[in-house]
């Protein structure tokens, strides 16, 4: 995986591009949501997912009989990536406008995880999404095991992109009277919600505070 | 547009479902990054780019030389998918978990947008990212102009999928002693943050501005 193939190298400004494990998992550990591509009588199909991931392996879920779980189960070619928007780039010449962002491109056949397998997966998944949740949850019974389909691909190829810091303008561009600098996105989580019909005297678990230490 | 084909039918929770132009343009118009799915020897790719839309004509640019955009401007069928993330929705039970989301999916072929377009395109895409900017922008060079291609699709089919509100959980799942609810999740755009090396006595422009009124 650490070196680039003609599938994963990074073409365009490759001094953005990174192959080492460490940068592509810190980017795919930091999401919520992947966007999966994969591709059905020559059409290209892109659709967001939640996702997990455990060493180079990453699992997706969904329901037994979705046309997404039947395609992906038959081991065709997949590529997941995710993005995280960090600022906009507003440079001094149109041109030179950009993103800061991180984003990671994975690779790899999918398979359906055997049955044995398949709560474990299914944890990998509820930890992604808030690491201690799976554990305050009600955990599924064999009806709603058999509904979920959970789909892995070991990661065959991957790379990161990331822009970070300020604009870069052509040299004599600096000396016209443009503003220019970064619009820096954060992604806030606000405090949480109760749901309406919550049994009354319930306050959220450790797994929820702790997002907010 | 406003029947759904076996290509952008949802269907998964088809309730979530929406084919009218106007929730599937505010969703495209809310966003700064899509996910561009194309297929290069049934290898899908999936790449997050800015983009524009003007009616149902969606623009994105990229390098001349760059293999995305020598590959797409061949009219091979593309996938674009724009989403943004609302919230984690924490039901009781770990099977009804899920996120509250606002996606569209569309598709189309590619093709070069002809000289004489291409500054109005790249407009329409700079306005995407920020209303106003362009016109506060040097603006492109020949040089530039032709460094850069810029390409459109007409959306031939698209379809978006929204979720929001509290978890829904099986009925005997509300008596369980389980916290559960929604973590809403902002885009929040945090003040401007100079260049290192901007002239003295700039300030950041109206259209800077007006996101912070």
């Amino acid at each position: 995986m650490e070196s680039p193939s003609k599938r994963n190298k990074v073409k365009r400004v490759p001094q953005r591009g990174h192959y080492d494990r460490e940068t592509i998992y810190q980017v795919l550990d930091a999401g919520f949501v992947g966007h999966v591509g994969f591709t059905i009588d020559q059409q290209p199909f892109v659709i967001p997912m939640a996702y997990g991931r455990e060493q180079d392996r990453i699992f997706l879920h969904g329901a037994t009989s979705s046309r997404l779980i039947t395609s992906l189960k038959t081991g065709i070619p997949v590529c997941m990536t995710v993005t995280h928007l960090d600022g906009i780039v507003l440079s001094r010449s149109a041109f030179h406008h950009s993103m800061n962002y991180r984003s990671a491109v994975v690779f790899g056949q999918a398979r359906e995880v055997p049955p044995e397998e398949k709560e474990e997966a299914l944890f990998i998944i509820s930890e992604q999404i808030l690491k201690g949740r799976w554990e305050a949850s009600r955990k599924p019974n064999p009806k709603e095991l058999k509904a979920t389909s959970v789909l892995q691909f070991s990661v065959e190829e991957a790379s990161a992109k990331i822009r970070s810091g300020p604009p870069k303008d052509d040299k004599e561009d600096y000396e016209l009277p443009i503003w220019a600098g970064v619009l820096p996105i954060h992604r806030q989580m606000l405090p949480p919600l109760p749901d309406p019909d919550l049994m009354p005297g319930l306050t959220p678990g450790p797994e929820i505070k702790a997002l907010f230490e």
